[in-house]
């Protein structure tokens, strides 16, 4: 199936545009590509006239030069024909965002098959129907919400696919935005009549930008069967990240209405994510942190899962041992030897007071360079494949250079590393001092052990032909 | 035990002030409460001289007028002296911030029982050793952080006390203020030498200002097992919200050393929370969502824990079904009738699409009277105790007055009713009518499902004096 007509466009027409709402999905489609992307872009309505000064045709045949994709926003009822006069012109892909279809019942159900008939028969590619379609920047965007009402991640490499519109909207682009993973595409499935998650995952992989892959899947179909049997070759090269909705009773009822999925016991869709090497986040805060740290500098799995946990903190220190327990990671007890090789290398200060078994807590009194010294030396330890770096940066020894010097360490080492920092905007140079140089900063000690959690879950479940480090 | 001079003391005389280093504790502490705080405050240091123009008394003796309360952060061997020079003038409360006492072994725990025993025949309350002491705005604050470093919540009915001076700060103070809740008072109790969970238990529950209790635990003792005692009788008025600290094997170790807890078994622990009525937080993101919804306008108790998912969005609603489910709450599926009553109050364009088995899906077309009809319909039916509702500020028919419609229906009916408003500051206008108008809003699905969880927990284990409602 060649989908670069979906994600590449050179034109793009508007189907169904409103000529007296403004808040049609049509027209927003309409102008935030007409002012905000890379393709041209054409309205259409059978009532003619213009919207806000720029011709409305009246027919697919009326549009001036060839059309790449239509973007159908009409009545479910009239949707088959609009494909088939999009057929006719030679448009290679179709984006219906109109709901009606298949999560309706029986009638949406043969509505949908006919949609599907027409788009076959002329070789067209059908994302939705029932959808918010594509976000491919720069080129096209066809996310029907306001512009000034939403916010857009950085371009990056994570690749995202999802059954619903408003999770991949609002879990994933406004979550990845505010903690900085950048995205490369992104697809709104809706009812997924043709293109669907084996589909996508296939594309994905065989992008050139795409160093993360993360799904909202609701229920097991056959779609999500032959996803699954893909990833088995894909996820040796790409981490994959799966958040499956619909696992209670509940969940699966409100899943069927809403895209008509069928609902699969979660147990067995967890059970064969896995022998995919297909990475389950099971809260969307696991989805966020999975494709941060995995997009991010280092995604080097963990064989062993040993890490150390370095923080001003005894508390701190303390909840970060019971959660990182939970998460099968492994806090070793440093021997004495350890300990006294590290008090060595600590300011006067603080090196009567620190404790040192790990978790390392430097206390309050701790600066810069008790951190980046104790840092340093355990990462140079082989049994210690990661850190998490619990930073406060209200205690007074700490400057926001920290990150960068630690940093540093990191790239010596070559070795996993999350700090936390907590999360207020005057905080934000810190924070920049991390990531500015490799190191992911998360904003709660539970995000940073769901980190080293998916690098723990990369080595058990994929990883084969993951390299250790893109950076 | 007199707690008044800990908590409202008229002046302060500190300890061990540095005349070289102005980030010494007590330089931090006597600044911040000479500037910021209702209290009188002197600096002492044998040394004597000026700090930044104000004179260094060299003895408690030459500090004019009575003193109610010492700050002590001196070296640990000098804190007996000290305590008993501060008996000698009068004082009634020592706040003792220095380390080195029983957290570090033997010979600190014999230097921590003769500064009990000072304080003890002089009828001295001591709070610490090994602590950050006593924030009680606008009074006292003896938290030994750069005010510039840090945030300060918002003045309100929530009373904390914490093992870790750092969790309290950072993950109570720091996010209490993020999601806006107020706070009382504020302990930090360190090592506990004599003011324990107990004794502040029995006073928080005795202050006027008390709305809910929050307890921050590591591992299980005397002082513990007496707070859980106690909590038996306070549970039925106040609630209480505790998060234990040490649950696993790593963890306990890092408490010993932290504050030198004892670890107990935590599912005994567990146990005898649940017993007492207290409600444990399983994760730090559940001690904010518990104190948020326990502390607002609302906190009656769930007793058949049946709920109503209301948004504008599929995914969203399964997603929460499944959350709501793995949280012991239910959703029970709308039969015909009452799909039938819903339907006929939405507006015609949402009518025909809207998904409404619960969770009722109002879809991205919906307004805010088609929430405003549901949400008043359903709170109307008595089998609904409590309402989630999504919203997606992005879809383009709901306005920044949605939350104020939202609240006249919950004054209306006195239900609890927790809203999901995406975590962005354009959006601060819906989340502040919300608020205003009595209904909590959270940035995620997930912490909506605890703060009705915790409803639900208040309903098992506590809540027979708990009024249904304090708005």
């Amino acid at each position: 199936m060649d989908l670069s007509k979906v994600f590449s466009p050179r034109s793009v027409v508007v189907v169904g545009v409103s000529t007296t709402n403004p808040f049609h999905p049509a027209n927003i489609i309409f102008n935030k590509n007409y002012y905000g992307s890379d393709c041209d872009v054409y309205a259409v309505n059978p009532k003619g006239g213009e919207l806000e000064r720029r011709r409305i045709y009246r027919t697919l045949d009326e549009v001036p030069g060839p059309v790449d994709m239509a973007v159908v926003a009409v009545k479910a009822d009239r949707v088959p024909q609009v494909a088939r006069e999009c057929a006719a012109v030679g448009v290679g892909a179709l984006v219906v965002i109109s709901g009606g279809f298949a999560e309706m019942g029986e009638e949406g159900r043969a509505l949908q098959d006919e949609l599907v008939g027409v788009c076959r028969e002329n070789s067209m590619t059908l994302v939705g129907p029932n959808c918010f379609g594509v976000y491919s920047p720069p080129v096209v965007d066809t996310f029907f919400l306001p512009p000034e009402r939403t916010v857009k991640p950085r371009k990056g490499d994570v690749a995202v696919a999802s059954q619903s519109g408003a999770f991949l909207v609002d879990q994933v682009m406004t979550c990845f935005h505010e903690v900085g993973i950048g995205i490369s595409v992104a697809v709104s499935m809706g009812n997924k009549a043709m293109v669907d998650e084996e589909v996508l995952l296939e594309h994905f992989a065989g992008r050139g930008d795409t160093g993360c892959i993360c799904f909202y899947i609701e229920g097991m179909d056959e779609g999500v069967r032959r996803f699954i049997q893909s990833a088995r070759q894909i996820s040796d090269r790409i981490p994959i990240v799966a958040y499956i909705g619909g696992k209670s009773e509940r969940g699966k009822a409100a899943a069927h209405s809403h895209t008509a999925a069928l609902a699969g016991d979660h147990d067995m869709v967890a059970g064969a994510l896995k022998q995919s090497g297909i990475l389950e986040a099971t809260t969307e805060a696991e989805v966020a942190s999975f494709c941060k740290i995995l997009s991010f500098y280092h995604h080097r799995p963990l064989r062993q899962c040993s890490i150390a946990i370095i923080s001003s903190s005894g508390g701190h220190g303390v909840i970060a041992s019971d959660l990182a327990t939970a998460a099968e990671l492994q806090v070793p007890e440093f021997d004495r030897e350890r300990r006294e090789a590290l008090r060595a290398l600590l300011e006067p200060g603080v090196r009567d007071i620190a404790s040192l078994y790990n978790p390392v807590d430097l206390t309050g009194s701790a600066a810069d360079q008790d951190f980046e010294r104790s840092l340093d030396y355990l990462l140079s330890q082989d049994d210690i494949e990661a850190a998490l770096v619990l930073t406060l940066p209200y205690t007074p020894m700490m400057t926001s250079f920290v990150g960068t010097r630690l940093g540093q360490v990191v790239k010596k080492y070559d070795k996993p590393v999350v700090a936390y920092v907590p999360n207020l905007a005057k905080y934000g140079m810190v924070l920049e001092g991390f990531e500015l140089n490799g190191i992911p900063v998360v904003h709660s000690i539970e995000e940073g052990v769901q980190m080293l959690k998916a690098l723990r879950l990369l080595g058990l479940y994929a990883g084969g032909g993951i390299p250790g480090c893109r950076g």
